[in-house]
């Protein structure tokens, strides 16, 4: 369930690219108007938006953008304003350069996308960056963390319902046994990682529930740690927010609200400024 | 360039499978009139033939030629009106059941497809298979082998002209060290191969001619493998043929005929009766 809400009465793309000028203009920059914009159309929409600002003010609006916004509250129109699959590559290309910190974030987008989603977000990782996810990722890391990345990275999961209980058993088996050795980095246990459908691997997993099979359980954890962090991480916050605004976030936020208070509040409290009423309003606040 | 023929004036969708229902009518089957429709209709043309075949006659044509052909013929047959992503989900997923003989198949599809119609193919083989290629790579494979295919069937290389010659440089040195060493499954040199685009993999690899770079190299030799054997393959003659008619069989004739003879000659020499003659309608002889 998504949090983005869209007004009953959408202003002509025509007009939204005018105030998004006039947001533009003059000293300073009207961030309120930007944020009652993107913050408050959908992904068609905002699509429609970038094309038609390219074609009446001869300049990308992701480049407007960043020139006048900086910081958290840049990082967050734009992640907001990208579709599904330009934020995905985006995001794998930045945690291609930081790997220490955001090893993370190319788990997250191989494992917590649907298939087609993640060759989306490879061909847009073509278009932007004239190169492979995989080269970048392949390149960029080595032992068994790339021997563990690499397949889930250029997984094409089948996605039906289908599950081979004969399968699960014996595969579970082998789970158990190298889990149990601590061999984490088996081939087996990657490759069944890696291949396997979800439902099949639900099946194999049985009682354990894990980021694959349900990924709200792991982003409100993401969350929790992001903002409970001695210095809130922006950088985790906006990813998870932008990514999931217009998917499940509601899921999320309900998640998160069970664990101890509404995540609207923990947002207010933790960050400030046009950066907090962007967050606020890709979580469902204020007039759409 | 292609070698598969399609007459000047194509008869209606209708009359086509009006006439493939008349081949299949009474005691015998006209074989001839079979290969005159399937061998000179393009992809699309075959794909509308299917669909106004299975819609007027009630069953899917694959299924009666099936019921009507046996052996090579049949074989040739229907891999020759699949189309190309069917046909490869077809060849991979028999290819996964039949180890030894059969590795070279998924190292083709994996090398020699465009990046888009890899793709299409793990799409294929979803929808016909109700699970995923490297699922079935994965757990039928194992070692080294598995090490080098795995990443090979997942690839989408980035297909772009651009060249890096620094990187070009220092990954040429890695492959003459490992290939030196004889370490064939070192990691790296994996990657490298698995991961980057071909035009990079070219400047790498410089001086040397592979099956990535070179297709029709690569698919010449295995023509001439398969004819020149003791009892013919038709396994392999029959792959190649339905595989390239329509792309490239043309550049991959002339090459054949370099090294020795007319590639339909050999092909004359060593088939006989229809699958013979489905060959060489495929290789552009007859009246389209």
């Amino acid at each position: 369930m998504s949090t983005l809400t869209v007004p009953a009465q959408v202003p002509s793309v025509t007009e939204d690219c005018e105030q998004l000028r006039k947001a533009f203009e003059g000293r300073g920059t009207n961030k309120q108007l930007i944020i009652s914009i993107l913050a408050h159309r959908n992904a068609a929409q905002r699509k429609l938006i970038r094309q038609t600002y390219a074609d009446t003010c001869g300049e990308d609006l992701l480049k407007s953008l960043g020139k006048e916004l900086t910081n958290d509250f840049e990082r967050v129109v734009l992640l907001g304003t990208l579709d599904r699959a330009e934020r995905d590559a985006f995001l794998a290309n930045e945690a291609t350069k930081r790997w220490t910190s955001s090893n993370q974030v190319l788990m997250e987008i191989a494992c917590t996308r649907f298939s087609k989603q993640l060759i989306e977000a490879r061909q847009a990782y073509h278009a932007r960056y004239k190169k492979s996810l995989e080269e970048d990722v392949g390149y960029h890391t080595n032992g068994d963390f790339r021997k563990l990345l690499l397949p889930l990275v250029t997984a094409y999961r089948y996605e039906g319902d289908e599950v081979n209980i004969t399968l699960a058993k014996s595969e579970a088996k082998i789970l158990n046994e190298k889990i149990s050795d601590k061999a984490y980095n088996d081939e087996d246990l990657i490759r069944i990682l890696a291949t396997r459908s979800k439902a099949q691997i639900n099946a194999t997993l049985n009682q354990y529930k894990n980021c694959l099979v349900h990924p709200e359980h792991y982003f409100e954890k993401i969350l929790h740690l992001a903002i409970n962090k001695q210095g809130t991480d922006e950088g985790a916050l906006t990813r998870v927010v932008t990514t999931w605004a217009e998917v499940d976030l509601k899921v999320i936020k309900d998640e998160y609200q069970r664990n101890g208070v509404p995540l609207d509040r923990a947002v207010v409290k933790d960050t400030s400024g046009d950066y907090e009423k962007m967050l606020l309003a890709l979580l469902g606040h204020g007039d759409a």
